[in-house]
């Protein structure tokens, strides 16, 4: 039984001195847990009973508006305080998300230092690597000797982020190699820095995308990543702490991109109405229209149609399993496409085991559909029957192929498949799935 | 222009020598990008050219079944060296996942210390937190001096995965403090470790989920998280390299869950036909049984269908349009949900909140539809088209409703909403929305 699930009653009945202790024993990440659930009075009381390491632990893995409402709260010197030790790129993201008038309190109860480090900082897009980067690195000159890089690794150490790369530059600040701190630890004390050294320095440029850095990072397990502009000249390093935000980030917009939702990441409870609608209602639109071809599909089999009504029954499960099944299909391809494991070229591999994974369910669930309608209501004749099966087996392959092939066609020609693929898809699919519903059934059935 | 764009064509001109000298100049990151593209003999000759660090980096980031390939091409003396150089934890992985005939020539090819290692770890299951955990950590005592600690790190530095936390444990090996190298190297020489560790070190138990030890991890931004057993002796340590893999893994099974598929999160092109059906087919049969009871609502209406045919034109406008808001809302949720900011209590919020948005984008899909109607072929009466617009504006709501609301109450049930919200919300807004659609047209165009 974890204490924080008692929280708001203890805090009805504690006084300060009691709750203290009580939050003295909570982990910060428990806490952010509920946080949450919290009043706003509850919320401050507590947070005022943290101390700093715990107040950044905590501000800094909360949204942005809380944070917002939280520094609010804080008298200026506390906040100089907090603001204080936050990391710069942090404080950066902050600062470009918060409303104007706490942006102007906060830019003022910052050090002239962390202020031109945030200037600097906020000179770069976002989402490219130098968006994500800290100024607050270690450099040396490839001339010292060990012990004296270690004296001044030891000297420096309570004002950087990142001590466990040192970073090597050349007169003009260029990159010229970098030594780990464990290396450093390793090598003798009068052994030179310039012969420790790992000089071909892994980089990514100042525009890299945020993504492609952290594959860099994930792929040679770094600690921190450093950024370079077009002469080889170092402006900071990108830590893994930032990186797996970004991990995360990709994460949430992929799932939104699936569920059909364009648009910002912003949590759920945080988002105004309209901007939910903003996000939401564009693609409804794309979709419905593109569906309205059905309409047209359906309206020219209306002959059809009145001379077996039965066939109406089943629209929706062909269209249904239709989607379904090119959903699946289109999943994999983008999830491959996206970690890199698929490319174009494997377009006839893809090809050749869909169109015998597709026909292999197509029968199955064809003749799953045919004992369904011969044994439960609503009651049709066997033709019916193996009409609305064999037109569903068709479905099947032909949804499978177009979900497969669909995402690996779109991203050859540089769009995104995640964004691109589902109208794309749902309405080939239900057009050319009812197409071939009918049709079949036509067939089958000997109609007009 | 990247080289490796041009490797193949390279390797068919240049010999070993020219090869290894552009080779050198590829950062592994960019050969891990094509190395599914070589054929297997290209892979083995640039392999066999990379110096060991490269070959390390190069094969963690591969697949298993590429993984295997690569060590059953090397000798026995090769195998042994590479084998050496990767860490515990991933090395436990690679064993549990490989053949049984490799698996044993890489066992024997292990040394003594490190088959001990493996088999601790191989003890644990791999979901848990120390099925990610390594047992190489340095530890001290904390009645040693910061100057007699530099000293044991110096000379431990090499065979240790993670120098930058060292740990301190009492006689009894159970976890009292954390020091970091960092904090080690701002201290003075003489400083007791004592005096300088932390005291309250954020742990898991042996035990614990491997995606709340990601969180907490990143909630602290830490370079590595200790796994603890029941009486708090350290068993090893999570490095942070791990805890990547850990949310990459996750993302793709959240992904698959909602494009309607369980299962392993094998490659795609390494799956069989067999596991690929095995992963797909239950989910489309468990979704078409659903469907079916569409068959019985159409089959209900079925009088009103043959009154006004031109009804069976907008059923999958119906299904689909109240498919794609439910998806929206679900999604929505269901990330919500996840990342912990939404919980069951919300539930009103997101209720009303819900009933705006469901509203409001209803009425604009069903004006939207009516203008369709009215304008393109196929061309229906005002009434049929206020008919379809009335029922599909209805539909929208309730779609937003049945999204939002069902994966709320699925996860306070206890089951997960990524896979239990898909079946159930189709089948709930495909049979109520074709009931509001027919019941709909009914009241508005004075059927039966």
């Amino acid at each position: 039984m974890r204490l924080m699930y008692n929280i708001r009653e203890y805090m009805a009945i504690m006084n300060d001195q009691e709750l203290k202790r009580l939050i003295a024993e909570i982990p910060i990440h428990e806490l952010i847990e509920v946080w949450d659930d919290l009043s706003e009075d509850d919320e401050l009381r507590i947070f005022s009973m943290l101390d700093l390491e715990q107040k950044v632990d905590l501000i800094t893995s909360l949204s942005i508006s809380t944070q917002e409402a939280l520094i609010k709260s804080l008298t200026g010197d506390h906040a100089r305080l907090l603001l204080a030790e936050m990391d710069p790129d942090d404080l950066t993201d902050f600062i470009q998300s918060v409303s104007p008038e706490v942006r102007e309190s906060v830019w003022n109860a910052l050090s002239e230092e962390t202020k031109k480090e945030t200037q600097f900082l906020l000179k770069y897009d976002s989402d490219d690597a130098a968006g994500l980067m800290t100024p607050r690195y270690l450099a040396i000159r490839p001339s010292l000797t060990v012990a004296q890089a270690l004296a001044w690794v030891r000297k420096s150490v309570r004002k950087i982020e990142t001590v466990y790369y040192i970073y090597v530059l050349d007169p003009l600040n260029r990159l010229v190699g970098v030594v780990s701190l464990r290396d450093m630890l390793a090598a003798e004390d009068s052994d030179l820095i310039d012969q420790i050294m790992i000089k071909k320095v892994i980089t990514v440029d100042q525009d890299t995308d945020q993504e492609e850095a952290a594959k860099i990072l994930e792929t040679y397990d770094l600690l921190a990543l450093p950024v370079v502009d077009s002469h080889h000249r170092l402006l900071g390093i990108i830590t893994f702490d930032d990186i797996i935000d970004v991990i995360r980030e990709e994460q949430t917009e992929d799932i939104y991109k699936m569920g059909a939702m364009g648009g910002s990441t912003e949590r759920y409870l945080e988002s105004s109405i309209l901007d939910l609608v903003k996000k939401r209602i564009p693609w409804l639109i794309i979709l419905l229209l593109a569906a309205t071809i059905t309409t047209n599909v359906i309206a020219h089999y209306q002959a059809v149609l009145q001379a077996a009504v039965v066939l109406a029954f089943f629209i929706p499960i062909v269209t249904g399993t239709g989607g379904n099944s090119g959903t699946q299909s289109a999943t994999l391809m983008i999830r491959g496409l996206a970690t890199g494991e698929l490319h174009f070229h494997d377009i006839w591999r893809v090809l050749l085991k869909e169109i015998l994974i597709g026909s292999f369910m197509g029968i199955c669930l064809g003749l799953l559909t045919i004992g369904r309608a011969m044994l439960f209501p609503p009651l049709i004749s066997l033709n019916e029957a193996v009409a609305v099966g064999t037109a569903l087996c068709f479905v099947v392959l032909l949804a499978t192929l177009v979900g497969s092939l669909a995402p690996i066609i779109i991203s050859r020609l540089g769009f995104d498949p995640a964004v691109m693929a589902g109208p794309l898809m749902a309405t080939i699919i239900d057009v050319s799935g009812l197409t071939i519903y009918f049709e079949t059934a036509r067939l089958l059935l000997h109609l007009t």
